[in-house]
Order: structure tokens, then sequence, then C-alpha cells
């Protein structure tokens, strides 16, 4: 197999790390701290922004042009959790992935 | 709970069907046929397609404001699967069921 | 394409039911009421619930023998995420649907 | 966020590996090279291979109990994918990430 391009793979790698992120946290520290981490809008923003990680990293594998659209929909999502966990307690370093994310995104996004 | 307004439930039920068309065709028929069924460029699109609607459903279960950009998407991807399928055999009614979403999706997208 | 047995279709309608309603209601109805209904375990549960379900359809729908170990799990988690349901006010319909789909798999399971 | 432990997060980490390489060699050198590369029983493995590591990376990050039965399914079902590309031109690292999964998913399962 050909390899893949360096900044392909590289996107696939940030979108899985946000994934793991957004989930991990949501269901774990939003779960157990309560109160703003379990704002309805922010926490449907944690979810989405998982599941948004986990589907461009798929197109990106499958291998269809489309991935160019998913990942701008993805640096969106990503830049909205990264606004939301930004006040909130021990989410700084998930706003930081978030924000990784959205950059390597934006670069596949064109 | 509030029950969902009927078009988005609507919507969901279009893409968990499309869903279920593309991936168990895909898995099924094109596998089996080979030859065209099995072009790369056809098959992607088929397992695109289906986790397009997977995701879009899923974010229509989220509840979070960006599912119209996810059914927009879903509808052009559809919309392609469904002219790469028409020429094939045995397809016809997996490509008037990824009409049918994109339909659908269209009319959540706005 | 031959049509799949009756009973295979209707244990993935049963699991794409139940994911909707588990991951709709944890969005929705759980997010809103909160108090108990965001214990960290029943919430978790919902959300691992809903992902069997969705996992246990795919494997259906790609046609492999291993399906009947995921619906033998996928009955499991059904079954714990119904009685984690019982006690909760405005979850009677999610504990039903948990059992027909956990019902369904367990005739798929053998 | 207390740190979770090295040995789930190491199977996460290699879980989300296998996904990547059995999705990513199935849509590329699968799909081109054609011939029993594309022998529907290997491509299905390939594919439920590549959706249970995805899966059992979900339930590890949800952080329910059950998770440990999702890691002994994904562990069998990793071996069968591995010992199906052995015989096949280009699956070596396929196979032996394959493998380095199954071993780390048994040592979760327990």
């Amino acid at each position: 197999m050909k390899p893949r391009p360096a900044q392909l793979q590289l996107c696939i790698d940030e979108c899985l790390a946000c994934y793991q992120s957004c989930l991990g946290m949501a269901m774990s520290h939003c779960l157990e701290q309560g109160g703003p981490h379990l704002d309805p809008a922010h926490f449907r923003l944690m979810m989405a922004c998982s599941e948004m990680c986990r589907t461009a990293a798929h197109f990106m594998l499958i291998g269809v042009a489309h991935h160019q659209h998913l990942c701008a929909d993805c640096a969106s999502i990503c830049r909205q959790c990264a606004d939301s966990c930004d006040p909130l307690e021990g989410m700084d370093e998930c706003a930081a992935i978030c924000r990784r994310c959205a950059d390597a995104c934006e670069r596949i996004a064109g």
C-alpha cells in the first residue's frame, strides 16, 4: 500500500485524539462534576464533537473526496466545543485538543 | 419527553434506512457480484454513504443545531451514491432509497 | 440480492429502535431532568446500550458469524439498561424498548 | 480528571490503531488488489474487525464494566482477521497490528 500523505495521517490522528478526549471527559469529568459541566448545550456539544471527529477520521480512512466537507464541519464543531470548554474547571486540555484538531481539519478542508 | 418534530423523525428514519441499504448491499450484493460492483470509487461511495447516513441520524438524535450541515452533506453524498448505483444491475432499490434519504435531508438542511 | 431472514431483519430493526431510544432519551429527557437521570452509572449505561445496539445492527448488516456473540452482549446490556430505567420517571417506554431488543437479540444469539 | 490506567489507555490505542489499519487497508489495498483480497469472507472480516475495534475503544472511553466482554469479543475477531490476512500479499503489517490488539484486549478481558 502506498503510504497515506503525512498531513492526512496527522489529521486522522488529531481527530481520533479529540474523539477520545471529548467522549472520555464527557463520560468521566463532566458527569462527575455536574453543574455547568452538565449544562445540556455544553454536554451535547461534547457528544457531537466526539462523534464528528470519529466520522471525519472514518471518511479520511475510506478515502473519498467528500472528506474535505466533513473536515470543514469538524473544524467548526471543534472550535465551538473548545469555546464551550473554556470557562469550565478542568477542561483546559480538552479545549486545547479541540483547537489542535480544528487546525488540522482546516488544513485538510483547504 | 416532548415528541420529536415529525419531519425530523422522518429524516432519522430515512437516514437509518439508507444506512442499512448501502451497508447491506455493499457487504452482500456488491461483494458477491464483483466486476463494476466492486469498482473502488463505487464501493467507497457506498461505504461513505452508509457512514454519513448513520452520523446524520446520530446528530439529529443528539439534538445539536449543527445537524443541518450534516444533513446537507448527507444529501449530497446520497445523490452521488444513487447516481453511482444507477448503471449497476440489482441496485435500483438502493438508488431509490438513497434519493428518498437525500430528499428528507434537504428538507431538514433548509 | 436474496432477502435477509425475517428474524434477522426484525433484530436489526429492534436494535436500531433501541439505539434511537437510548441515545435520544439520554440527550433530551435525562440531560433536562437531571438528578437520578444523570447518575453517572445510569447515564453511562444509556450510552453503552445505544452504542451496543448500533454495533450489533452493524454486524448483522456486515453478515459475519460473529454477530451472535454481539447479540448476546447486546441482550445483556439492554436488560441492565431496562432495569436502570425502571425506577426513573418518564423512562417506561425506553425500558420497554430495551426489553424488546433484548428478546430479539436472544433469539439471534441462540 | 484522574488519569486512565495505563493498561486501559494502551488497549484503547491498540484498538484505534487496528481500526485504522483494517479499515484503511480494506478501502485501499484490498479494493485495488482484488482477487483473494476481495474474497467476501476475508473482506467482511476486515470490516467486522475495524468496527469491533472501534466499538471496544468506545466502551473503554464510556467507562462501563461491560467493556471486558467487548474486549474478549474483539480479541477473538482480531485473531481471526490476522489469520485471514496471513496468506495475502502485502497484509503482514495489518496481521501484526491485529495480533497486537488481540494481546492488549486479552489483558483487559482478564
